[in-house]
Order: structure tokens, then sequence, then C-alpha cells
């Protein structure tokens, strides 16, 4: 938001100042990370790609059985008021959705009242540029049905990137319990080799990002299972999501090919929709 | 808490009525399940194998790099605060350690304050038999580092347990990557086999639990890699944790044996600390 103003956020229907905004302590979300979200860009006051989020949250909520209380519209209504509360124009939302507060047990209640939080942070633009490492202490769980929703459990991602930081790296790449490339912490891979791009497939415990989604769809990358091998190989690697396309200029400490027509056909994607 | 008395939380310090504590919507134990929990058995006022559970948590806690800003002797005075402002005499105690607050973003923050939360519930005695299904939805992933910690990613337990209740079961057992069982949505598992008591090994993904430790300890169960077919051929199957030792009279549809002798002798573990 503007300096100065004062961070808004919308919380089940109620635009409220931040600092008030009141989780419940024995909201599940928090208590056993049972919930999902979405990070969705925003430019020109107009959030990107809404229609594809939406999509998978609610995919995401229907295989967690959650009921979301909103209509699409409803929701992109909501997000229209958080832009406007917090005064910003270039910004990212993230909508978090929990199945609600319940009385301690891993058991779902029968009757819960999902949380629904929308906040806003203004647009800093990501280093179009950064280093990489293979994580070693983690693995994805290609196994779990969670590798293909945005659940919030990203433990295994936070121990991976602080792994990164701990070795000098920007970021990290998660190989799956195979050892075969799974995802980065935040982002999908697209790896190029002879001169067209790849990326891990949701099989192989890829996130089915909605940037990645839409390079499948105009056909300018496609699935593929990729060895840690494939990556150092790389004509040009790169981390995807809906805010940005970041190049991977060293990974575990090998230089990367730089490939800048490549990737800048691959960036051009960001700004298509359809 | 004894009826029409508020439920109070020890929230960071303060203790106060839970419909007041507020946890704030950028935590990251909210936002992205970055934090641990403890669950502890309260017998007439006193909480059981406090030394353990927070020797648990500090592993935890330093594995994942977050700073623990109480004692062990601040924390059980915090327990003991809590169990009295709800007159709770037998209870469950639930300690909930995040990293505080932070910007959107996986990496953890350089400067941030973790958030500590107690909550107590009246005991309620679990039922002593149930029946079990093995989970076909996930996998427990016995390559990540968490399996070994008490984290707040608790979505697979959650599916796992959705599915048993859709099936008609009280619980599932959760097999690991490789096809092994590994531990049931919120307890190890003991299976009898030759007059002994086995469980699941760390390194197959099983949770290092309170109870587990305790049973291992005094010699009253070994680890074992142990497949679908040990469970089935078991001459007693139970679920143990720190709260509880039920035993599993049917596993997907198949009676397993009572060994109601053994059964008690485990359960007797639940009685004794040192």
């Amino acid at each position: 938001m503007p300096e100065g103003q004062e961070s808004v956020v919308w919380l089940n229907g109620a635009l409220l100042a931040a600092r008030l905004a009141r989780i419940d302590p024995s909201d599940r979300g928090l208590t056993l990370g049972d919930g999902i979200f979405e990070t969705i860009r925003v430019r020109n006051a107009v959030p990107r790609q809404v229609r594809h989020h939406l999509a998978r949250l609610r995919r995401g909520a229907e295989q967690l059985g959650i009921q979301i209380p909103l209509t699409d519209a409803d929701i992109s209504a909501a997000f229209n008021q958080t832009l406007a509360a917090n005064g910003l124009v270039d910004a990212v939302l993230r909508l978090t959705l929990t199945r609600g507060t319940g009385p301690r047990g891993v058991a779902p209640p029968a009757n819960v009242t999902p949380t629904m939080l929308i906040t806003a942070a203004a647009w800093v633009e990501p280093p179009s540029q950064i280093t990489a490492m293979i994580c070693q202490t983690t693995r994805r769980n290609e196994f779990s049905p969670l590798s293909g929703l945005k659940s919030l459990n990203y433990l295994d991602n936070i121990l991976a990137c602080r792994e990164a930081r701990q070795r000098g790296a920007d970021d990290a790449i998660l190989l799956n319990t195979q050892g075969n490339a799974a995802e980065a912490t935040a982002a999908n891979l697209f790896v190029l080799k002879g001169g067209k791009w790849f990326t891990p497939a949701v099989r192989d415990g890829a996130l089915p990002g909605i940037f990645r989604a839409r390079a499948l769809a105009v056909d300018a990358a496609r699935e593929a299972t990729l060895g840690p091998g494939d990556l150092l190989a790389a004509e040009a690697l790169c981390f995807g999501n809906a805010l940005a396309v970041r190049s991977v200029s060293r990974l575990d400490g090998n230089e990367i090919r730089a490939n800048p027509a490549e990737v800048a056909e691959l960036r051009a994607i960001l700004e298509t929709e359809d």
C-alpha cells in the first residue's frame, strides 16, 4: 500500500485494518495446515488469470472437502475491494482458504465455517536472474495429492529455501522421491533442451501452476520427466510462476547457459491471457 | 474447562480469553504451516512426559531455525497457568510454535519473533478399540525430515482420516512411499508378532512419538520395517500416542486378532514416567 497508509485485509466478508484482523487460535489452517491458497498478480489494478486461479482453488477445496462460501464473482469483487482499500494498482493478492475452526484432533469437524482471507502486497519486481541449488535436505512427495494442490503445507519448501540461503544460493529445486526434478520452492521449472522448453510432469510432483498451464496451453512448453543431469545440461533454465519468470545463471555452482531470446519468449507468456 | 467457564489460552506470555486471542493473518504458521507443535496429556493437574515433549520441540525448532524464547521451566509454568485458568485437572495441552509473522514469500524473514500458543482441552477418554484402514489416497514422505517432526503440515494425515471416515473406518494407517507402514494419522503403530511388539522405524517415516520412545526405552517394543502383510497378520495391532493406546479390531474389513493381555501391558506404559 502507499506509504503511510494502513494495510487492510478482507476477512470473511469484511474489510478491516490488518492489525485488527483476527485469526482464531483454533483455526485449522494454523493448527494443522488444513487449507489452500492462491497468489495472484495484479497489473494496472487488474488481477490476472483469475478464472484459472479460482478454478484451481475450487478443485483443491473439493479435494479437501472444504465448502467455498462465495461465487467467483463475489471473490473477484472482494479482490477489487481489497486492492482499492490498500490503494494498490500493481500488486500481489493472496487468497487463503482454511477449513475453519475446530476442536483438537485430526478429523475434520462436521459443521464448520471456512475461513477466507484476502491480503494484498505492493508489487516488487523480482530479480530476473538468480542462482539455485538442488535441495539435499528434503524431497517432494509425488505420491501425495498435496503435490497437486497449493496447500498450506509449505514446510518442505521452506526447508529447501533455508538450505539454499545457507549454501549461498538464491533458491532451491526440489527433487521427488525418485530423484527427478519436481519444482522450485515457489515456482515451476522450465528446462530448454534442443530449443524446446520442458517442464516436470504433475505425476512427478510438479504443482499444476497457473503460468505453467498457460505455457502448456500455448504450446510453448511440454511435460517431461527431468533428472538433475537434464537441469545441468539445460540450454537455459527458468523458474516460472504467476508472478515472474526468473532465469537461473548457476546451479550447484555450475554455470547454466543463458539463452536470452528463448527466455524472453517464455517470459512474454506472462503478458498473455486467454 | 468446567461448564460455563470461558476458555482461556496462553499466547506469547499472556493469558487471555480464547475469543479475544488473536493470531495475526500474516503468521507463517497459518500462511505456510511454518511451525511445530506438541500434544501433552495432563493427569491430576500434572502434565506428563514434559521433559521429552520439550526436548522434541527444541529439536524441531532447531531443525527449522526457530528460536524458542522461553526456558523449559518457563514453558512448564505457562502449562500450569493455562490449566489453572481453565480449571482443568484431566486435560490435553497443546503447545504450538510458529516462526511468527512475515511478508509474503517462502524465505524465512531475518528478524522474526516466534508465536507461541498454549491451549488446553478437557480430557475425553478415547475409545479403547477402533477399526482402521490402510490409506489409499496418500503416502507419508519418509524422504522428508518433516516425517521426524511434529510439524503443522498435517494435511496428508487429514486426507487419510477423511478417507477412513468415508469408507466407514475410524482411522487410517499411512504407508510410506515404498509401501511400508509408517504410522496412523495421529499415533504410532504397534504390531504384535511372535509375542513381541514392533513399531515402524523412524527411517520408514514414523514420527518419533513420545509414547513410542517410552515403549522402546523400557524394551516393550522394537523398531522394524513392517509391510501391510505384517499388519494383517498381527497377533494384535495398536495405535499409541502420548494420550492413549487404542487397539484395532478390524483392518480393511479383516478381523485383527485381539490379545488383551499384551495390549494391557503396552497400555500400562502410558502410566509410567522416567
